[in-house]
Formats: C-alpha cells, sequence, structure tokens
C-alpha cells in the first residue's frame, strides 16, 4: 500500500510466508509449556513424614517460584518486543529459535537451581540461562532495528527505552554470575532487584520522551 | 469512543500492549498443560502382578480425576472472571501469574494426595494449594472492580454475585486445611460439596437480580 | 436472528458465556498435550549394547504407534462432533471434561499395554479406557442431540450417522476387553479393525442419504 | 464460487469440515511441545561436585540444543509445506499424522543421542528418525500435488523447488544412517551441513524462476 525502501532478504527469503501471528503463537506456546513444566523438578517425597521432607524442600519451592515469575516476566517483555517488531526475516527467527532454546532449558536450570542454590555453581548456572536469554532479546531488538523490521510507528524514544530496558536486564544476569561464586545468596537478590526497580531505573537512562 | 474517566496506570505501563486476548490464551495453555500433566503422576507398575499392583493404587486414580474435575472448574471460573474483565494493568497480570503459579502447582500437590490420601498433611497441602488458586481469584476480581477494570456493561449485581462465588469457594478451601487434621476423608468431600450445592449457594448469598 | 424454541437452561447458567470457540480450543490443547507426551513412555536404555536394548522394547514402540494413531483419530472424531454441535450448556461441558480426562489418561494406560503387552490386564485395561473415551462421545452426540443443541443446518441423516459410527466403535472397545483376556494379539486386532472398515460400515448401518 | 473439476475425495469424507487451519494449529502445538518437552532429557545431576557433573554432559547439551535446532527447522519448513497446500483430504490427514508421530519422537531419540552420542546405534537412530521425518514431508507434498490439493496460485516452479529441498534433505538423513556407523562424528556434521548449503543447493536444483 504504501512505498516503502526496498528489503529483498525480507521478502524473497523462502520463510518470509511464515505469518508473523504464528511465529509469536509458538513462541507463546513455547513459554506457557516450559512454565509449566517447571512443577516436574518437584519432586514428591518417598518415606516417611511428609511435613519434615517438605520443610527440607524450600528451596525447590523457592526455585519454582522464583522461575516461574522469571518466565512469566520473560514472556510479558518478549511480547512488548514482539509488538514493536512488524515483520521478520531467517535471521530474526534464528534468533529467537535461540531466545525459545534458552527459555527452554530454565525448567532444568531451576530443578538445579533448587537442588544446588547453596553452591556457587548451580546459582551461577542459573545466573548463566538468564544472561543467555536476555542477551538473545537483546540481540533481537539491536537486529531488528539495524534492518529496520520494526514497526513504522515506533518512535526512537521506545526503540532506545527497550533497548536500554533489555541491556540492563542483561548486564545485572551476566554480573550476577560472578557474585554468585563469592555469595549466592546475593546473587538471587540482585535478579530480585530487577523486578523492583527494573522499569523505573530504564526510563531514566532511556532520556525524556520525545 | 466513550468518554472514560482517566486511569493512568492502565495506558502508560509498559505491558498495557500485552494485548488482553494473549493473557487470556496464555493462562489457557497453563491450564491444558497442568491438567494434561496430572497424568504423569500416575506410575506405570513394575512387577508381577498387574490388577494387584493396579488395586493398590486406587487413591491415585482417585486423585487424577478429582484434580481434573477442580482444574477444569477452575477454567471454567477463570474464563467467567475475564469475560468480566475489560482490560489490564500490570499489578492484574502480577495477580494472574501468581494465580497460574498455583494453578501449575496442582500436579504436585495432586501427586502428593494421591501417595499421602489418608495422611493429614497431603491432604491439607493439597486443599491449601486450592485455597491459594482460589485466593488468587478473589484477588483479581476484587482489584478488578476498585481500579475499575471491569466491562462497562458488567452489572453490580453480576459482579457481587462473582465475588461471593469465588469468596465461598475460598472459605470452604480454607477451612478443609484444619479439618484435614481431623479427618482427611471430611476434608475431601467438602471439596466435593461445592460441585454440587456451589452455584445454587452464592446465586442465594449475591441477592436478587437487579 | 431465526426463530428458536426457549432453552433456559443454555442461557442462564454463569458458564453460557464461555465461548464455544475457547472450548474447542482448550480440547485441542488437551489433545496436542496427550499425544506428544506418549513419548515418555519410552524409556532410554541404561546398559551395554543399545541396538539390543531397543530390540526387546519392540512393543513399547508399537504402544507409541497406536496410540498415536488412536489419540489422531479421536481428534478427527472429536472435531466432527463439535463441528455438528452449535451450542454448549453445562452438562455438555462436564461430559466433555470427561472426555478429555480419558483422553489425558492414554499416556498412562498406553505405557501399560507397551510393558504388558502380552499380558490380558494391560490389554484390557487399555481397552477399558478406548471404551470410556468412546462412550462419553456417545453420552455427547446423545445429550447435544436431545437438549437441541446441534446446529439448525444439520441434517438427521448426519446426526444418525454420526450416533451410529460411535456407537460401533464403542461396542468394538467394549467387547474387545474380555477378549483381550482371551486372547490379548486378538483384542490388539480388533481396535486395527476400526481404521480399516470403521467409516464404511457406520455408513450402511445409517442408511441411505437424505 | 470459482468453477473447480470435481474432486469427490476432497469433498465427501467425513473429516473434510475438520478445518484446515485447525490442522495447522494442531501440528503447532505438537511442535511446540515437542520441542519443549526435550529439556527432560537432561537430567539433573545427584551427587557431589555439580562442575564436573555439567562438564561429563556436554553431548547431552549438544544434543538438546542440536534437537531444538532441528525441530525449529522442521517447523518452518511444515509451515512453508502447508502455506502452499489449499485442501485437505482423509489420506492427507494420515501422512501429517505420522509426520507429527516422528516429530514427538525426537525428544526419546535425541536423548539417546546424548548418552550414546559416540555410539554409532545412537547417530544412526536419531539419523532414522530424522530421515522419517524427512520422508513424511515428502510424502505430504508428492501426494499433495498428485491430488491437486495445492493452492491455485502456486506455481510449479515453487512446487518443484520445495519437492526438490524436501528430497535433499531427506537423501542427506538417508545417507547419515550408514554413515554413523562408519563415523558418528562424520554422521553429525554432514546434518549441520543441512543448515549452511541447504537453502542455496536446492534453488540451483529447481532451476530458474518461471
Amino acid at each position: 500500500m504504501t512505498s516503502r525502501r526496498p528489503e529483498p532478504v525480507v521478502h524473497t527469503r523462502e520463510h518470509a510466508e511464515v505469518e508473523f501471528s504464528r511465529i509469536v503463537a509458538f513462541s507463546d506456546g513455547v513459554f506457557a509449556i516450559a512454565i509449566t513444566l517447571l512443577v516436574l523438578a518437584l519432586e514428591v517425597p518417598a518415606g516417611s513424614d511428609l511435613i519434615d521432607a517438605l520443610r527440607d524442600r524450600g528451596e525447590e519451592f523457592f526455585a519454582y517460584f522464583l522461575s516461574f515469575a522469571v518466565v512469566g516476566r520473560f514472556w510479558v517483555s518478549h511480547h512488548g518486543l514482539f509488538a514493536a517488531i512488524g515483520r521478520f526475516d531467517t535471521p530474526l527467527l534464528a534468533i529467537n529459535l535461540a531466545y525459545l532454546a534458552f527459555i527452554a532449558l530454565i525448567p532444568f536450570t531451576s530443578e538445579i537451581l533448587g537442588e544446588y542454590s547453596d553452591e556457587s555453581a548451580g546459582v551461577a548456572l542459573y545466573a548463566a540461562n538468564l544472561t543467555l536469554v536476555s542477551a538473545c532479546s537483546f540481540a533481537i531488538i539491536r537486529y531488528a532495528a539495524r534492518q529496520r523490521l520494526m514497526r513504522v510507528e515506533e518512535s526512537d524514544y521506545r526503540i532506545r527505552r527497550v533497548t536500554a530496558s533489555v541491556a540492563v536486564v542483561t548486564a545485572v544476569f551476566a554480573v550476577s554470575i560472578p557474585i554468585a561464586f563469592v555469595s549466592p545468596l546475593l546473587a538471587t537478590i540482585s535478579w530480585a532487584s530487577l523486578f523492583v526497580v527494573g522499569d523505573r531505573f530504564t526510563d531514566r537512562i532511556a532520556g525524556p520522551t520525545a
């Protein structure tokens, strides 16, 4: 309808006809399944006293609810990302698949977190997983912005804002990997801080609304 | 189109663009996966006589069908809730995520119920899970009503009716937690009563149709 | 639009607003999850020789592909059913939930079939599961026809035809339960016959078109 | 609306009313679930040193990411296939179900690949699984082309191109089965080559754009 500058890659590649809505629906499916599979990390205690057995598993429950919040938060931000993106090409599809591979890995690293929450390596592995998810988000938005795959109506401010937000989240997760080797607890607290101050902080970074 | 009183929170927050229908679809996905994962609690007996082995597992089958009915019923009432809600904001999204975290936990507590159905702690844990789901429903409707997120066409009668219904269900589940320590069987029966008398009872509480 | 005889139950019940399409989508979700969970019955052999280990598990693979075909076939016939039904009421919702509970049970009974395929009880349990799914189909169509929940354009011929088809399938599965105690193999063959002669046979039962 | 040559099979079979979009949605569901179940192959190490334990499991992680890419790639090509197909009949539905049965099997053969990656039989089994998926793709496109189920606007060039592409992929996977018995590593590399040269190669085979 409107005149656009030609972007041969987007339209000539075989996958161009994979409709946008289906890619988002597929991603949503992976999110919903991964978040529901988290429960499989909780093992039904076999043995004598149920209450005692459950008390010892406080960390497993903590890991379950933390990961539920984390995956839920990533789902929301994935939607924010794809609400800003208007078109797809094959590399973007591939980056999104890498993103989903790390989302689908969370039930595994979350189970490790639940069982090794007082061990640095367990916490660091979980932090590394979240870092990789977040780094993929960053790659998606950078690639989409550079290839002009964003919706026309997206303002530069909004793109700058989302990019800043994703960069901050990635940095916090990345920094928490070495922190985990100093204090597993401190690493965990640093993730929680994202839920509390995240949005406000990135608003300030992105600068005034245009 | 129509004039509304301004609600800045709903429209300025980053997540406002997560479309309503996707949140409901995501919730439906979690419901469908959680209800289908219930089957994983049923262990294939390893050993000699299959018929004997299955006979001993009557409680596992009971827990499976009970939880299938419970999750199915929650799914229906979740739809009722979101049919009445017209808009979303971030806190509502967070409460809904907490709701889903407790729904996705049911395959775990249901498996415990199947293996510890004659032990008070197992039944109480299951009751606690259902109480928390129901309490989240209550929080959703109260929050949505207070923040005026309900559809305009929703009558006060209907809101009062759904609120009453959810309050009764929450109360029955909450009361069944201490009951489980007196008699696990009695607690189980009290849940079943919800399926039979639930709707009629809440109709009477909500008062006459406006 | 068109004049219909009043059906108060359908419209006054709380669940009437659970839209038709969502119930079908939820059912489809349970089908897709249950069919994909079948793979969990296949255990990765631990031990020395992989080829030998896999050879011993021929029955597990047979059960996997049989159940994939069975659940797939049920999915198709469930669609046929709900393409003929125009409206929902609460009892129909409950029967459909019972139907789905037996579909979601197939990964369990299929795993038992794979491990106990030469034992009568294992085959009979599987046959009983399929009988119950099919009996729920029969209950759905009979209830919908009696309560006039079918689409107006559905001819009596088509309703008769689908009813006959479902009745035949239910009967074959039911008869295969006692057959399993005589010969597990014969019971398995009787299910396979449904795939081959099923449609042609029920066409003859339903009588001439129009 | 438009005049078409009569195709009685497509329209008279009971399953014709299973709408096209639902079959694609069901297939998408199976893809999303299968890809997310891959994580269940990763076992949480029980024991002393987490870092050592994870180091030993490099092959499991390799199998996870490889299979994620493989299933993701199959999902994209399945979409390409069904974007070209306009109508369904019962045999096509059956071939698609066989296709999905082999997709849903990948979490199992992928787990075997992760645990037996240096054993020829494990790699060959995985290659056989991918060959069967790809062979089903080939069967779908050949059947659809012969039965004139393709969209009218599909050019012969495009059909020839997709057929060639699928034939090449099937051949590479098939050839990698015997290769696995010579060198498991070489077989793995041959799959990877598909990701790199696949599209370019099939473009040349299909010949000039019409």
